[in-house]
C-alpha cells in the first residue's frame, strides 16, 4: 500500500454568474485534482482550491508523498508543513472564506491528499470512506438549496445556462421552486450581502411565505454593520433557522449573538482551530460551518464536530464552487457525524461540469451515502482532460479566482466593498 | 463483517499491593474482556473495568450489537445510550479518575467494545488499528516508571511477587533502578497522596539525585489543599515536569495553576467532554492525561487530544491496572496523536499475568507500534480461562474494586479519606 505516484491536474470549471459582496463568480473557476497511484495500481481521489498558490503548495506534498504508505494521513499535516511553501492565501475569493494564512492553505492543500489517501485505502481494502472514518451514523446526508441573487449570463462571456436573473424576491423564489423540483430540497440558503438588507430580508419573507416551516438561512458574508445584524435578526426572527456571518470579525459577531435569539452561523470568523477558543469564549458563533478543504480535511472535519459538541456549538458544513469528488467527501464524513442538525450547503446543483463519470443525484435534498469501497466515485479522464485543456489554454487570467476582477468586467469601477457595507 | 457473536469475560487479574490515597490494591483486580466475532469467524479484543456495573451495561451491548457491521463504530455510543442501564459508577475505585456518572460508566464500556470491533475490522482487512485510526506518525510509544509506595505483600493475603516494601525514598529509588534495568524508563511517576507530603517531596528529590534530568512527575490524585499544593510545587519547581491532580475540583486546581508555573497534569478534575469547557477556560490544567476507557475508546482519545491542541492544553495518557489488550489499544492511538509531548502512564510492569499469548516488551521504555493487522496481540485462551475461573470463585469481595476495603485487612478503622487530607 505504497504510494507510486500523484498527480495533480488543475482545471478550469464552467460556472453560473452567482452574485456576492465582493463581486460575481467567474465564468470557470479554478479547482485542483488530485490523483493518488499505489504500487498496486489503485486510484484514490481528492479535490481542493485551484487557485496558484494552492498549486505551488500542492506539487512538493507530492512529491514528497512518492513512497510513503497510503494509511499515514495522520502525519499529511506535519508533513506538508515541512515541504510546502509558507505563501499566504492572497486569492481575491479567500475572504469569502476567513482569515488567509499559510497554514490554512496548506491545510485546503492536504485535505485533497487526505481524501485521495483514504479514497486509495478504501478501494485497496474494500471499505468505504465512511468506515475508514468509523462509520456512518446516518444513510442519508441532507443538502440545502444555496439560492443566489445572479445574472443571466456572465457580463464578459462565458458559459451560458437556462436559469435567468434572479434579482428579486419573485426570482429567488421562483430559483427555490426550481431546486425543489429538480432536487426535492426542504431547506434554503440565501446567499446575501448582494442588495440592501431590506430587499434580502424581503427575499426571506417570500421564501418563509412560499415554503412554510423549511428551515431558512441568510448569509451576507459579513457585509453588515452590528446595528443591521440586528435589525435584521429582529424583522426575520421566528423565520430563520439562522442567520450566517451577518458581520465580519469575531468581536462584531459576538455583539450580534449577545443582542439576539437568532442562531449565528459562521464559515467566516471561526475557519482555523486557532480561532475556536476566543470565539467560543465569547460565544460569537452558535453554529460552525465546516469546510473540510480549509480544515485540513475528513478527519480534522470529525475533530472539528467533537470540539463543537464540547462547547455546546452546533456543526455543519460550508461549500464552495466544487466537483463531484468532494461532494462526495463531504457526504461520507457529514454520513459520520453525531450531532449534525442542519443540513450541509453545496453549491453543486448550480454545476454543469463534473469530473466523475456519475453526477449525484439529490432525492429529497439528500444524498444516500454508499458503501462502495473508498469514495465511491470513478474519474471520467475525458472530462478532466477537458477542463485541464481549458486551465492550459487561459492566459492566466482566471487561474486566481477573483470575484472582483469578474464583478469588473460589468462594472469597470467595481473593488471589494470596504464591511460592513451596510 | 457483520458480527456474529460477543463474548463478555470477567476475571480477576492478580495485582500488586499498591498504595495510594483511597487505600491498597485489591490482590485481584476485575476486568472485562470483550470478544467480537464476525460472520468470517474473525474475532476482535477489547477490555475495560469489570466491575459489576460495567458487566451489567456491556450485557446489554453485547447482544444489540450482534447482526451490526463491525465497521459502525461511531454509533456505539448511541447505542450505548439506548440500550445500557443508567447506574452511575460507585465503586470505590471511581474516586481515582473523577466523576461518577452514568454516561462515564457507559463510555467505558464503549471503549472496550470499540477498541474490539476495530481489531476485528483490522484483521479483516489486514491493517494495524492505528492505519484504522488515520495512520501512525511516531513508530514507538515512550512510557514512564510508574512507582508506587508498597507493601511487601497483601495484608490479608494474596499472589506474592518479588518487589518487597518500599515506604521512603531510599525504596522508591530503588524501584525505580529495577524498572531501569527491566525496562529502560527514562522517565518516573510517583503515586503520591500516601505519605505526609514532606515525605514524598523527599521521595522526588532522591529521585531527581538518581536520574538527573528525567521527566518526574507526582500524582497525590487530590490529597492535598491549595496551600500544601503551592508548597509542595514551589519545593519542587525546576524538578518537576508536571504535577498531577494535587488538589481535588477544578476551582481549587485553578487556583493552583494560577500561583505556579509548576504545569499541572490531570486524570481527575477533566475526566469527561463535559468538564472541559469550565477547566480549560479557567486554565485549571495544563495537561490532560487521557483515558481510553473512560473516554469512550480510540477515535474519542483523538477527538480529546485535538480540542487540547485547540485550547492549548497538553495529552498524554493515564492507566489503571490493566491488560496487555489494553496497553496495545493505548499504544496504537498514541502512536496516531501528533503533539504527545509526555510519556504515558501504565501499571503494566506491575502485572504478573496477561491474557494475550506474548507479553509487551518496553525498550527504552518505549513500546515498538506494531503494523500487524487489528491490535497485534492474540488471546491466550487458558490463561483466560484461568483468570475468569478465579472471577468465578470469588464470593463477590473482589468483583468490584474497592481500595479502601482492602486497606480495612490491615488498618480494620479505615475509610477513605475526606479531601484536602494534607
Ligand atoms: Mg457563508
Ligand atoms: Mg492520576
Amino acid at each position: 500500500m505504497t504510494i507510486a505516484e500523484v498527480r495533480l491536474t488543475p482545471v478550469l470549471v464552467a460556472d453560473a454568474p452567482l452574485l456576492n459582496v465582493q463581486g460575481v463568480h467567474q465564468p470557470y473557476t479554478p479547482r485542483l485534482v488530485v490523483e493518488v497511484v499505489t504500487e498496486d495500481g489503485v486510484s484514490g481521489l481528492g479535490e481542493t482550491y485551484g487557485d496558484r498558490g494552492y498549486l505551488a503548495a500542492a506539487r512538493p506534498l507530492a512529491r514528497t508523498l512518492r513512497g510513503r504508505p497510503v494509511t499515514e494521513v495522520n502525519g499529511l499535516a506535519g508533513l506538508a508543513e515541512r515541504v510546502c511553501g509558507g505563501a499566504a492565501d492572497g486569492a481575491g475569493g479567500g475572504g469569502l472564506r476567513g482569515v488567509r494564512t499559510a497554514g490554512k492553505l496548506r491545510l485546503s492543500v492536504v485535505s485533497a491528499f487526505e481524501v485521495a489517501l483514504l479514497d486509495a485505502l478504501g478501494r485497496t481494502v474494500g471499505l468505504p470512506v465512511h468506515a475508514l472514518l468509523g462509520g456512518k451514523v446516518r444513510d442519508t446526508v441532507d443538502y440545502s438549496a444555496y439560492l443566489f441573487h445572479r445574472w443571466a449570463g456572465h457580463p464578459g462571456g462565458g458559459p451560458v445556462d437556462d436559469w435567468g436573473a434572479a434579482l428579486d424576491p419573485a426570482g429567488i423564489v421562483a430559483q427555490a421552486r426550481r431546486f425543489v423540483r429538480d432536487h426535492g430540497f426542504t431547506s434554503f440558503k440565501l446567499k446575501g450581502g448582494v442588495l440592501p438588507p431590506d430587499r434580502e430580508v424581503a427575499a426571506v419573507r417570500a421564501l418563509a411565505e412560499a415554503f412554510p416551516g423549511s428551515p431558512l438561512r441568510l448569509d451576507p458574508n459579513g457585509a453588515w454593520s452590528v446595528e443591521t445584524s440586528l435589525r435584521v435578526a429582529r424583522e426575520l426572527a421566528g423565520v430563520l433557522e439562522y442567520l450566517e456571518d451577518p458581520t465580519d470579525t469575531t468581536e462584531r459577531m459576538a455583539r450580534v449573538a449577545a443582542a439576539t435569539e437568532v442562531p449565528l452561523a459562521t464559515n467566516m470568523c471561526v475557519t482555523t482551530f486557532a480561532e475556536i477558543p476566543e470565539a467560543f469564549a465569547r460565544r460569537a458563533v452558535a453554529i460552525v460551518l465546516c469546510d473540510h478543504h480549509y480544515w485540513g480535511g475528513l478527519r480534522n472535519t470529525q475533530h472539528l464536530a467533537a470540539i463543537c459538541r464540547t462547547h455546546g456549538v452546533g456543526v455543519s458544513m460550508h461549500s464552495n464552487t466544487h466537483l463531484g469528488i468532494s461532494l462526495a467527501a463531504t457526504t461520507h464524513v457529514a454520513a459520520t457525524l453525531p450531532g449534525l442538525d442542519h443540513s450541509c450547503d453545496t453549491h453543486y446543483p448550480w454545476l454543469t461540469e463534473d469530473v466523475v463519470t456519475e453526477r449525484h443525484v439529490f432525492t429529497g435534498g439528500a444524498l444516500t451515502v454508499g458503501d462502495a469501497p473508498g469514495l465511491g466515485v470513478d474519474l471520467d479522464r475525458a472530462a478532466l482532460a477537458a477542463l485541464h485543456r481549458r486551465w492550459l489554454a487561459d492566459d492566466g487570467t482566471l487561474r486566481d479566482r477573483d470575484d472582483a476582477a469578474a464583478m469588473r468586467a460589468a462594472d469597470p469601477g467595481w473593488a471589494v466593498p470596504d464591511l460592513p457595507r451596510w
